[in-house]
């Protein structure tokens, strides 16, 4: 049994990956951490676990989770994760960072986008970017694991294989995304009251969302060459789940059978990637509370663009799923443990 | 006092085209008709109503409209509003017509999209697509009013200014639009129902939506050439509203003041169309039961791409209120009239 | 043509409020107030209103007050209203206070259920308790009206007739109702997120809500002897609306015949108060965005309970609907006056 | 491994059923039957399953059934199931009839409030009525299981305790219960189509639910003479979950510290009830996708009244979720296997 903690185990995040820690066979959850003053029951972030887990979350302590866990999944906030992982990192630990501060390799992107500085700059080139089914033989052996963001998940997975094969023209990828309101995490702001965002819908950080210099480098390393993408995330009134329509030119010569089959190739081995039949295409309902990524494709006479469609749920193939696949993938637990 | 007919009363159009005409200062509602079989009280399909109001829907007769109608809304199944059309035109009655079958002036493309055959096509050159704000003159003097579809209304007000002034490349259109469910209309389909709708969100009819060539026929007009648009519909967890995001390539110089002064202008005089100003974007909360369109604009540096959004009320602006303002248009009454 | 000020226009009732009055065609708005430091556009807080409406909401100033409204209207939380009114009732003004200050005529319960001293006292038997329908008479003549809160105004309307008739017992009466999520106001807390309320339902304030001693008084009043209720609310995942399901246990020979004749007896005059026949009951889409409340009931054999359903929209019959109807009373408008 | 069937695996009940027997560790499904023609992938119908899983549900043959499995679920509407029970009972299979063909053990009642006969009335009294906590020593040695109805479930719980040690008054209880959708199934029907039941709220059935009879069956058991209760159904805009509401008088004596510890005291034991300390109640979040039963009980001062509430998620403990526990009490499996 691996021994594991999670920090900040209070949140939408953390409270899901503390869920799927619970149900997985090969993982003892050694300790849950919060930066508040006092222990909080886990039963009252995460009504559904059995009367007999007696599990709490406690105050963050440095010592306590290093002398307890061998792998520490922290889900804090940008700039807290930097510091945490730099320490946990020198105490010999695995680190599985599901904050966006490792994620781009490039300190200067990091630091515009995010508007921070950044303090353990010697890790960029050294984290080994989670996104499972691309990087699977780097995740292997990496110690720093930086869990992929909500957006990027989705259309990454559909994108890398028509980038590899020349399929589409990178620099004509345009993404329009729509996330539930858990995407937003459990502070309170006004956009995600009841009254605000039920029966409501609208874009937000239009051409501004910082997932945009992530998933461009994501894609520039697929094109072998830098991809400058158009990405416009939407606010949907539900709890869970992101769908992205992603329209993108075709190369001549690249017809819709040719896409949907360089994309089955690509996931035939992988568990949680799924593409669509022609004329199927996915939906939130399909995804959510499943670890699956669901990719469907047209293309248009005429125009000759294509539509990809591919749908994730933010919480788990987004967030807490994808890390405990990476987990699976680092400590060679089988690849579907914990998550079907 | 202009006395109306609304044909097809019981569907979502239909009463909602009837709330608005009951509280017009200018009209008095003649006869609401159902193709069912017996009579409904109005209030059982309009709960909203006052107790005073004892209006009833009754069975469809030609005879009575004829007699007691000036003016005749037709609220019905596309194919079944063509024949109608054809009679009452011939009885000398102005027609506004909500459905489909007026819309495109090319008979081929009707029928391909539709798949049907077209009975009046004497009437396709003669009918004025109703897109008040670009067709107000000709609105004026027409007898067959083709109403615009839910889907292409809001595209077509914000893209018009845009290709008249040649500020976009006509032929990288691509709107991403999203409903809410009454759109489909009040037959029974699984896909409608609480369960399946609800927490949901997904594309259907890629590529295939017959409001493709209508919103086409429009912006080729604008053009002055030929237009090919890609159009992915969506369809959202909420009662009502349509949200489109529009991608366009700029025209070089053609930065994003230009072009939100292109739809400023356009609209300075339009009572139910309204610019954002930089950086605020459009929601469905901000039209819903309203017969605004709501503009928002933003141009991606680096990439030249513009993103358009545009939102409206599906039933209100997409359809009856539409309608309402081109009754107003038509016969002289203020553009505001019963709408606001 | 009536000057009114809406002191609090930006919560939710105030915001409903001004968008009656701007409809209403015998008011003029002459002021809208907030407490806040800086002027809004009431279009911010209203999107619906019509691009020519160039109405501010401004900070609020008693004199500014004074000098324009010959009608103030109170959307301020309970505490701050008593101050307000006690000052405008002084400059001879007439005041609608939509707060919960002046509606109990005790002052040691009014203390014990809000938990705050009440400064005005002297006003509180002089204030017309602004049921519409049951003190009619009264609120023609009054200075003070103290409109009735969300949750009681459904249930005194119902059950006012059967305790008078004598045909229920009213110490037997049970309260369950529920409400959408507009009734908690604007204020940010966790249950009025949407992924807390979406897809939620619970009870809250059990025995403990402070509309209990309300509805008491108003009950007591028509009973003619001091009435004890059982009230549960709950909070319903959508934006509008009270149902309340009401048990009371009948009196021998009170059958449901001759319940539904008692309602109907007193509410055939009412323009807002709908009773349906048997085997029919309440909804919230019949009543949302209207100011009626609709009554439904059924006695079941063997028990000799009867139910009673009553259903109003909380913003608009709950608050600002019902301001507006004791507005056009007082100032002797028709009843309907801007409310259908 | 235990060989179970699932006849209706296309419904929610039996998709429900499906995906938790698919995880279940002592359980092989070795077949799944609809009354469809065409055989479905499990996919289709079940999204969320792995991959690998290549189950197909397969139109119904009572000889492959006999042959396979040794368990058969019913998931099939009412008067469908007596049939099939009465021939794999003959067969020597065991049954769990999640239908309420075997619930009420009166073939009267049952032919009153279902309106049909009951073709194998000599099963009803060998039927074992599946409220697990209560009935767990006859269902070890059942072969024929009634699982519980959806309403049922939370109010009988809550209720039998209070009722065996005589702290409430048995003609007292007053039930108001809230459903979600999936509750009323998947058949096409207008106040299940999301414009109807989105945003919307009321009762039906009032006085006339069907479950009525089973609850006043359970009830009037533990209290040892006929009870007659009131019981209100609603439909609620979620997808899952009921909460019911229940109002019953004390005994004198009977304080909120005695009723809660009856409670507690009955499920001390129990891995699914839950009692919630003073001061809190149960919210539909806090069980959906559980077989949780969360109760919470308040005595009103004054009054004597106790309000009692109890959540369940509809299609879990309310109907797969307790048919899955029923079979594990009645093969020896861990109470929990399955299900958390």
């Amino acid at each position: 049994m691996l021994n594991c903690a999670v920090l900040g185990a209070t949140g939408y995040t953390g409270a899901e990956l503390t869920k799927l820690l619970l149900a997985h066979p090969h993982v003892r959850i050694s300790l849950l951490t919060t930066r508040q003053e006092k222990s909080i029951p886990l039963r009252e972030i995460l009504p559904s676990v059995s009367k007999k887990v007696k599990l709490e979350i406690t105050p963050y302590s440095f010592d306590a989770v290093k002398k307890k866990a061998d792998l520490v999944f922290l889900c804090l906030p940008h700039t807290e994760a930097m510091t945490a992982a730099e320490q946990f990192l020198a105490a010999g630990k695995v680190v599985i960072d599901l904050s966006a501060d490792f994620r781009l390799r490039d300190k200067k992107i990091y630091e515009k986008w995010y508007g921070v500085n950044h303090v353990a700059p010697q890790y960029l080139s050294k984290a080994i970017y989670g996104l499972c089914e691309v990087y699977k033989e780097k995740i292997k052996k990496a110690d720093l694991i930086a869990n992929p963001g909500c957006y990027p998940t989705g259309p990454s997975l559909a994108l890398i294989p028509l980038l590899k094969a020349k399929l589409i023209a990178p620099n004509s990828i345009i993404i329009n995304a729509a996330s539930g309101v858990s995407g937003a995490g459990k502070k309170l702001v006004a956009a995600t009251q009841f009254c605000e965002a039920s029966e409501n819908y609208s874009a937000y950080k239009v051409n501004k969302h910082q997932h945009t210099p992530e998933i461009e480098q994501t894609l520039s390393a697929a094109a072998g060459k830098p991809v400058k993408i158009t990405f416009v995330p939407h606010l949907l009134p539900v709890n869970r789940g992101i769908l992205a329509t992603i329209y993108a030119d075709t190369v001549p010569k690249a017809t819709e059978a040719k896409i949907r089959k360089a994309l089955e190739a690509a996931y035939r081995q992988a568990p949680f990637v799924r593409i669509k039949p022609a004329g199927q295409y996915p939906s939130l309902k399909d995804v959510q509370y499943t670890n699956f990524c669901d990719i469907g494709v047209s293309v248009q006479e005429g125009t000759g663009r294509v539509v990809i469609i591919a749908a994730i749920d933010n919480l788990v193939k987004g967030a807490a799923g994808q890390a405990v696949q990476n987990m699976n993938i680092r400590f060679g637990f089988p690849e579907e443990a914990g998550l079907s």
